[in-house]
């Protein structure tokens, strides 16, 4: 098995067991090692009190694609510590694609950055995690 | 219209009005200036491919009580930086709680620190977030 | 040898060995497991552009407050992400204190939070750092 | 005058009275609006109890980027938040170069990404910061 076998094997694994990337209606467009992109949909369901989207909806999508780049690695990836800076508002229908990139990775620690676009192509939030990685494998 | 009874109402109105957060089963708990005590229920639809809560749904909680203090203030608060560490992993049927606290606020600026804690008292996630204070007030 | 006086011994050798704390002015005033109170005073030459300490001088106190909080555990500890926010600026001559404590301790990972404040007692800097706990003990 | 030599100016000024940049050994490689390139040479007393260069080197660094690149747009830029991890350690002697690139630039708010790199091209450090951009113009 390669490693991009491994990384589709593995996020598939986890993808097929996430209720709440499920219930956000997340797509899956790509996934390689250390690298994912998703996309979404805001719906009526997932606007906060300004009638935007909740800054967890946008958080959320970044979150997975974070997990899913991480653990595609190979080893079990926890993450240790995230950040979420929103740029601009989204509203009910915008389609939003969440891609995670690798900084940097060494034995026991990933960095990983996660841009989160509109149709138009502008940043609407800049996410960072770091992630552990434990010793045990995914199988 | 005092300012405990102003940050009751600004509150009150987020509230009815975030279809998300009501998603989630937000309760409030406590409303005071700059101040907020939410609580949720964790539900199976909330979980990721772990089996745990996924990583959103504790930060959406802590946002929301980050929002909700922040606006509490008076005036239109939005969010520029928000940060969080995951430390104790969440099952369904987990109780949590958030607790938003103002570590320091000027005339256009506000930091503030949730605290996202278990039935047990465990400090299960610790969140940081920094606000943009408009002029705009709310009315 | 209890766990203060080891935290005391950790903490003097890392001092000792510790050019850039020297040169600060760094003294510590309190020593304990997973705790250390650090005080300095603003010179000249630690101004930046604005005739206002430098952002990196209240960051290398509270990192340094940070480390010697971390490392007094007994094993070594290095950091994976720190993070800083200035709520006030300092001029020549303020005396400005770090207090480091321990929000979170696991096998693997600790989370300290710093507050530096003035002789005023106003929070005039808020970090938050993270560390990785090796396996290998301070001698 | 261009934008281009605006940005040279305020940079020019800043950095003619920033004391502890110049105790840094802090060299301008380039200096464009939004950007920012900066380059310094770790020496004895830079180093921490470890042997290694201090946290707070490598973040004044890239905390000087920082505030040349956001403010060389023209407005007084006041940092709100900054944050960097620590990838790879520095010893005396290494030669490292900090290079600021913005993010994203609003009315109020402006991100920035410090990279720090060594002579090999590694990335040694990762710096992000926001800052509040006030209504005053540099001269």
């Amino acid at each position: 098995m390669t490693n991009e076998e491994r990384a589709q094997r593995i996020v598939s694994k986890m993808y097929d067991n996430d209720p709440f990337s499920r219930w956000l209606g997340v797509e899956r467009l790509k996934t390689e090692p250390g690298h994912c992109v998703l996309r979404m949909t805001v719906r009526r369901e997932m606007l906060n009190g300004f009638g935007i989207a909740h800054g967890g909806i946008t958080f959320s999508l970044a979150d997975s694609a974070f997990a899913f780049a991480s653990n595609s690695r190979g080893r079990h990836a926890v993450s240790i510590d995230t950040s979420i800076s929103h740029m601009v508002s989204l509203k009910e229908g915008d389609v939003i694609t969440a891609t995670a990139i690798e900084e940097q990775l060494s034995h026991r620690i990933g960095h990983y950055r996660v841009e989160v676009r509109n149709e138009a192509g502008e940043m609407v939030a800049l996410f960072r995690g770091i992630v552990y990685r434990k010793s045990q494998e995914w199988e």
